[in-house]
Parts: structure tokens; C-alpha cells; sequence
């Protein structure tokens, strides 16, 4: 069986290792635009604020290490047709084409920066971010650059900002809508986060629409809504969007966001499979088609495509979109639906927060931590937002189990945790979430009944 | 209504917080031995070994907190009588003593630690550790001594050894059985746990029981099997067996192992309660009645208690005996049954494990995780233990959430989790755990097929 991956992302390289796994005949061939293949995107701010030591950590495997697992990796090579009918892609590197024949055909072409069309973005010192190129012209860059403006208070925006903080520029993020982090979290929520970006040194604006950027060829000047600010170079983190051109040209079927794939990530057109940050997948709550551009959720496709690739059977469940950030010594996570989202979806919700410690209150470290739990009328959990300086991540996780089994918040406030002084409170702040969240929901159900 | 409490532990005490709570009338006593009331005892290690500077820290809230919430507060009172034909208690404060009445009784009575019938347990510097005086007196004693044996490696013995380390004795833990940690851990998972311990210096010697502490007047040598050890001090950490004296008096029906109850916390007597470590709870998995002595569970209880004495409906759920500990950097946890506990209660399992990492790879201060998930032959999970030096706690509480739905391996490979470089790995230690039952399952059954 001769296997073509077009994509060296996350999505790509883990159904290329997967296959491998379950099939130790399989021609696999992986083509990627990238000259580096299998290192962390979602490292590369880490790498900008010095916590990890240079980009070179973050590069997990070489096309060496792929090549002795029997697995062909092209690097800085375009795809540039596929061919369905006579089941082949044809390719070019440099000077030299070709055109290679597969069974099956995983697109995992990722995606690309959204450039907000305005002008000036193509002036020297403004950046957008993807590879770890990007990330090395960035730092280059920035390492001579005095002032930054990051425009989009995304994960990446927010992420790249304390980046740059870090390596002594004066940082400015600017965000069109009125919150940072709107696909994740909640006002209130937000708020948290945007304070202590703030009390680092960060500059927030909000409500505000990228205008222009203006200079003698390289950045000099930003305009957000009326305002203007100095800068040396500009990130324009305002979102990606799916690279479905090759699945399009290939006639596989699109939807609003990306490609459509089935539940074993199958495309439209036969033999053709597509995994990653260029399909569609379903939302757990709403049941509609939405994205989840997150490298985890590339990774779990991964390993369904490449079993049902490899003849056995798996499919890939609709999504929570579980995420988690860490900036600076903050982190903060989000699973399932926000209050706004559930809103705007027409669910009356009702939300249990409850603010408290990450270990017994007389243990020394012990830190604040933020819970927001959003159920539905029936007391069913359908999202949380944690904000706190440790163990989020896990909580996040033990909250998307909560939702994926259907969880009432009562239920999850009988739930048993552990407990341990240096570790944890006697009652976790998830469970005293869970509580508030009962008790408005009394109220709620009381107030309907007069 | 009035309620008498007896008992100021966890159990007693937030029995009557909550029961304040939900009823503002309600006349409530708590009547304890202790000097103390509303401390951590969890935490009397952890001043020991320097992580929290003194005891009055771990004290949460005076007497006077309480009566400040109209709740009284008897110290150093011992309840010398139940009388529930005329709904009394009788009491003694030094050469005070009195009888107070009571519509709802609560016996929160806890344990004592267990003494083994040896020679010499009765010598000066032989202690057993429960309550904060306790602790005072170990520490005091500890501080002039130079070395010190302390009998049985469960959670106390070996907190409270390394405590005793920290303050610069030479310490030597012994242990009956043949490992570590026997009620949480399975032989494997304890070993991880030892080396961690040997590392640090604290010698661990197994599978010899406590022959004999002599000494002329005070300590000076202890006998385990054939071995003689010469230490200053000898802490009995040799289990804790349910105080069911007064309950029995009373007239409570009694158990294998401690006072028994219904789910909603009452005794086989009319209006009296029970709640805490004095009382027998039921196995999730096994459904046997079994113990639960920690303080999550008491706190658990007392709520549920507190709930129906004041008119409302709540029950207490078989439990899954979470718990997790730390040790120096390590932190260990356990929740459900081991492979040992397991297959003593005739379930067969397969178990899932995975050495993998706390953080991406390439991230400063990855920390080695291990992970053994136990499952039964459906798959269905039943217990799960982790050890690493960070964020064990809430991934035993997720794999309670877990095991309290019934989840089988299978489903939760295929769960979502969060993912970010400086918190997890792209693919959750769990998941690779619940793979690898899944691996191993499909083995066993594929054998049973031939």
C-alpha cells in the first residue's frame, strides 16, 4: 500500500508514525512545504521568552529519524495538483517535479494565517506566525527591535506577546472585539488573564480594529480604531485559516469552515483522507460543524485515520475543544462551550463559579484559583474556564470527562477527589463550582415554578 | 433542634458548619477531647519536615471562630455516656461533668492509633501520632534526639518519617509486609516510590514485623525479625482503628470494622448519626463494606449528615478511597483497587502502564510520570495509581470521575484532553495508560479465544 501525506504538521507526521505502527509494509511518503519537520508550533512563544533555550529543542524528530522508520519525508516541497482519477500528486522542489502515485492520499495541509486586508502588511517587520521559520525571523527580528504591536488577543496573540515581553520589547496587544481570548473564555474569565498580562507590562487594548500600518518601508507606526502607536514590528496573530485549495481541487466536498471528512476522517472522494487544522469537526454540545485548530486534537485524528487506514476500525468523536495556555505563571484552560457561546446557541445556562486555593490555605504557595462552570437548565455540564497559577491543565482534563459522560453538576459535586495539604483543598475547587452551580440552578428552577 | 456533636475532628466539625449552614436556628455542641479543634492533622508531617513553619498554621479556626457562628465548642471534654432512651450525653471536663440533652446525636469519635502488643511500647520516646499535641511532642522530642524507627510504610509512617528526616535524624521505616504503601499501591508502583525514599536516606526495611523497644526508662534499641536498631525515638505509625466505644454503648449496630450506617449517615438508633472515620463505608467496585479513613471522606460525610439533619435529602456514595500523597517532591496518588486488592476480591484485570512525561519533551522540568491503569476483563476500569513529581492529585481525580462512570479503557483513550508544551505532553500519560489496556486486553481475549 502506498501512502502519500501531504503536510508535515502534527496532523501529518502522527498518521505517517501511526500507519508505520500498524502496518510495517506501508510505502509512506510524507511531502511538506516546511524545511523542518516534527518540532512544536505551539513552542515557539516558549522558545521567544527564554523558557525553553532555542529552537533547535523544540525539533522532536529529523527527516533522519523518519527515514529509519522506513517513512520518506519530502521537505520544501509544494504539492501542487492531485489527481484522484489516476490516483497521483504531482510536486515540485525547487527546480525539480514529479509526480507520485498512492493507494491513499492524507491531506493535512494545515492552515494559514489570516492577513487582515488593510494597509501596510506587507511592510518589512510585520510578521504572521506558523513555522518555526516564522518563529526564528521573529526572534531574529525582535532581538533588534525596541516596541511591538500584536494585533489579535488569541492564545498564539497572547502567547507571542509575552514572548516578546520577555525579550525586553514594549508590548502592545490589540484586539478587536471587546475581551481578550473570545473563543475560550468568558468576560469575567478574561479579565483574570488580562489583568496579570497587565501587570507584567503588557499594554491591552480592546474594541478596536487594526486600521493601518504605516512606514518607510518597515514598520513604524500601527493604527487601532482612532488610535495610533509606535512600533518596530507588528505580529498579526488575527486567526488561521483552513488550507482546503489541494482537497478542493482534489473535488472533496468543503463546508463553510474547511474540509468535511466522516467520523473515520474520511474525505468525500474515495481513498482520500483528511486530519488536522483543515478539517471540520462536530461541536459535543451543539451537534454543528465547527474547528478545533488545536495540535492535540491533529494528533487524535491522526491516530484514527491511520487505523482505519490500516484496516482496522476507529472513529473520531465530535470535540470539546479542551485547551490550555500557560503565560508567564498564569494558566488557564477552557472545555466545552462558554457562557456567550451557549448563548449565542440558544442554551439558557446557568454558571457556578467559585473562586478558591490550589492547596490548603495555611501551605505555602498555595494559589488562587478561578472556576466557572456552565451548565444547561437540566444541571447537565456543558463547559468550564480555570484561571490559576498551577494544575489547570488536569482539571481541564477531569472536566472534559465530566462533559463527555454527560454529567450532571450534581452528580460531579458528589464525585470523590483526593486530598493531600501541599497538593490540594479538602474540597476541590471543582466541586465547590459544582455546588454554586446547583444552587443557582435551584434558584433558577424555583423562580420558574411560581 | 438541638444537635451534639462528639468529636472536633473533620467529620465532627464540619458536620456542625454545614448543619449551621442550612438551618440558623439549630442549637449545636461539639464536644471534644482535643486541646485543639478545627486543624489539619494531614499537615502535622509537613510542619515537621519544614514545609509549613509552625503548628498554630495549621489551626484553621479557633474555638471562638465557632462561637462567633453560634456554634459552643467543649475541649478537653470526654463524653462518658450515651443515653438515647432520654436523649442525653454525659460528659466530664476535669472534675467538671454534666449531661446535656440532645434531639440529634452525631458521634464523630474518629480512631486511635493502633498499639502493637510488644514489649516496651510504654517507654519514654515511643509516640503515636494523631492529634496536633501529638505532633508537638514528637517534634520536641525529636529536636534532642539523633535517630529514630518508625513502625509501618502506609501515608503516615512514611510522611512522618520524612518529616523526622528533614529534622536531621537518621531514620529507618519497617514494614510487615513485604512493601510500601500495601492499602494504595501494588509492589511495582511502591518500589518507585521506595527508591524515591532510599535516594533522600531513609532506609526501608520490609517484611519484618516489630519484635520488641527496649531501653531503660527511654528508647534505645528496637527489634524487627532479627534485626536490632538503635534509635532515640520510635514512631508507631502501626493503623488507626475506629473508636466505636461510645457508639456501641449507645446501642449502634457494629461491623467488621467500625459503627455501621445507612446512606444518609444514621445509625441502626433513632437520631443518632454517625460520620468520619468511625464509621464502615461500602467499595465502589466491590460493593463489600470496607474503611475510609480520610479526611476528604469525613468532610463528605458530614456534609451529607448535616443535609438530612436539617430536613434536606442526601446520600453518601460507596467510595473509591482517592487519595494522594506527597513526599518530598513526590507525589503519589491511588484511587479504586490495585492488581493485589483486585484479584484477592477474585476480579481478574489486566493492567495498563506507561513511564511517560509531565510536560512536552524538551521542556525544562519534565518530570517522569508512571501510570498503572487496572482494568477487568470488559475493561471496565477499576483502579488507577500514579507517581511523578508534579501533577499526580488531579489525575487521580480525573480517573475517579472516570472509574465513578463506569468508563472501560477503551473509551477513555478516546477522551479529549488539554495540551500545552509547558503543562502536558501532547498525549496525556492516562491515554497511553488506557492504550496500553486496551493492547493487553485484546491479548488476553485474543488467548481465551484460541
Amino acid at each position: 500500500m502506498r501512502v502519500v501525506i501531504i503536510g508535515g504538521g502534527a496532523g501529518g507526521l502522527s498518521t505517517a508514525s501511526n500507519i508505520r505502527k500498524y502496518d510495517k509494509d506501508a510505502d509512506i511518503t510524507v511531502i511538506t512545504r516546511d524545511k523542518h519537520v516534527a518540532y512544536s508550533p505551539c513552542a515557539i512563544p516558549y522558545v521567544m521568552c527564554g523558557e525553553v533555550e532555542s529552537f533547535d529543542d523544540i525539533i522532536m524528530h529529523t527527516p533522519e529519524d523518519y527515514r529509519d522508520r522506513n517513512i520518506k519525508i519530502l521537505t520544501e516541497t509544494e504539492v501542487e495538483g492531485v489527481f484522484p482519477e489516476k490516483k497521483t500528486v504531482t510536486y515540485r522542489r525547487g527546480e525539480e517535479a514529479g509526480e507520485i502515485p498512492y493507494d491513499v492520499l492524507v491531506i493535512a495541509t494545515g492552515g494559514s494565517p489570516f492577513i487582515p486586508p488593510v494597509e501596510g502588511v506587507d511592510l518589512e517587520g510585520v510578521f504572521t506566525i506558523r513555522s518555526l521559520t516564522d518563529g526564528e525571523k521573529i526572534a531574529e527580528w525582535a532581538s533588534k527591535s525596541k516596541s511591538a504591536v500584536v494585533v489579535g488577543a488569541g492564545l498564539i496573540g497572547l502567547e507571542m506577546a509575552y514572548g516578546l515581553l520577555r525579550m525586553g520589547l514594549e508590548v502592545t496587544v490589540t484586539e478587536m472585539l471587546p475581551q481578550i481570548v473570545p473563543r475560550s473564555l468568558d468576560p469575567d474569565m478574561a479579565a483574570i488573564v488580562q489583568e496579570y498580562l497587565e501587570e507584567k507590562g503588557i499594554r491591552v487594548i480592546l474594541g478596536k480594529a487594526l486600521e493601518r500600518i504605516t512606514g518607510d518601508e518597515r514598520v513604524e507606526r500601527v493604527m487601532v480604531g482612532d488610535e495610533c502607536i509606535d512600533a518596530d514590528m507588528v505580529i498579526l496573530a488575527t486567526g488561521v485559516r483552513p488550507e482546503k485549495k489541494l482537497a478542493e481541487m482534489a473535488g472533496c466536498e468543503t463546508g463553510q469552515w474547511a474540509v468535511r471528512v466522516n467520523e473515520r476522517m474520511q474525505t468525500s472522494v474515495p481513498d482520500i483522507y483528511a486530519v488536522g487544522d483543515c478539517v471540520e469537526v462536530h461541536d459535543a454540545i451543539t451537534g454543528f460543524r465547527t474547528q478545533s485548530p488545536l495540535g492535540s486534537a491533529a494528533v487524535r485524528q491522526a491516530k484514527v485515520a491511520a487505523k482505519n487506514i490500516a484496516g482496522m476500525d476507529a472513529v473520531f468523536r465530535p470535540v470539546l475543544n479542551a485547551m490550555v495556555s500557560k503565560i508567564g505563571e498564569l494558566e488557564f484552560g477552557s472545555v466545552g462551550l462558554t457562557e456567550v457561546t451557549a448563548l449565542q446557541n440558544g442554551i439558557k445556562v446557568v454558571s457556578g463559579k467559585k473562586r478558591a486555593l490550589t492547596k490548603a490555605r495555611y501551605y505555602p504557595g498555595a494559589e488562587r484559583i478561578d472556576v466557572k462552570m456552565i451548565c444547561d437548565l437540566n444541571g447537565r455540564i456543558i463547559g468550564c474556564q480555570i484561571v490559576a497559577k498551577e494544575r489547570v491543565a488536569e482539571r481541564i482534563d477531569t472536566m472534559s470527562l465530566a462533559i463527555s459522560q454527560g454529567m450532571t453538576c450534581a452528580e460531579l459535586a458528589e464525585t470523590e477527589f483526593s486530598y493531600a495539604p501541599p497538593v490540594s483543598m479538602v474540597i476541590d475547587p471543582i466541586i465547590l463550582a459544582a455546588e454554586d452551580a446547583c444552587e443557582k440552578l435551584k434558584r433558577v428552577n424555583n423562580k420558574k415554578a411560581e
